[in-house]
């Protein structure tokens, strides 16, 4: 099994420093939502699959699970385990929207790279994102709005 | 495969009413934090799966599937995927920390009733929670802040 956060792991092997100086988590979760996208690509759970586990790597994640489900009659529902944390997607194909989240622990992963890649793949006409600092009282620490190509 | 949203799945088989007055999403996201959690109750993937799933039923909820990992040397991450979404988790042992999400569309669930449940399962001294409205622009809709047993 891979480790969790790996410079976390590393640290805790080491041995040598006490909990008090642990690092920061330094847990990241970005809350987005994907509007304006063709409802073909909303419904099709291997694409969505596939869109979204390549947009944990291009965040810089290791990939240690997936799990992806098709409804009746309309929308997907899938899962990216990371050893970093995870991505989640839940799509309303109707409406030409998703719901994402890409939660990163850990400083060698930079979660807005996976939103962009998955805005992309999906076809998103906008997109509108909210970043929470997790690990203490949740608050906004970066918000964005955009458009296609933007 | 269980229907995503049950209200709203019937609502499209009815395939009487135009698209443009489907019922709104409903998608509430609770955002949590548990600090003050016993360090083997953090590390016990078990057993972390058993509180999740408890609590998913709590809230009203259908589980369709659950995965779940332990981190070597500590830490659990799980997801557990339900026909309204999604709740997962992520453990911090060395810190008593853990980071929760609980994802529900529907009128038929209540996810601050998982947030209860959770907090007593995993022993939490305090807890945090935010809750989002997703589906639109994201906003914060409710906060707490309470210790244990409040």
């Amino acid at each position: 099994m891979a480790p969790r956060c790996p410079g976390l792991s590393r640290f805790l092997r080491s041995g040598e420093t006490p909990w008090a100086t642990l690092p920061a988590v330094n847990a990241r979760h970005i809350l987005i939502e994907l509007h304006g996208c063709p409802a073909d690509h909303l419904n099709d759970a291997d694409a969505i699959q596939h869109a979204m586990s390549t947009a944990a790597v291009a965040a810089g994640a290791t990939v240690i699970a997936t799990n992806f489900h098709r409804f009746s009659p309309l929308g997907v529902s899938g899962v990216v385990l990371i050893a970093e944390s995870h991505l989640t997607i839940h799509t309303w194909p109707e409406r030409g929207y998703a719901a994402v989240d890409v939660f990163t622990c850990g400083a060698s992963v930079d979660p807005w790279q996976a939103y962009t890649s998955l805005k992309a793949a999906l076809g998103a006409a906008s997109g509108e994102a909210v970043e929470m600092t997790r690990g203490e009282r949740p608050v906004v620490s970066r918000r964005v709005s955009d458009a296609a190509g933007s």
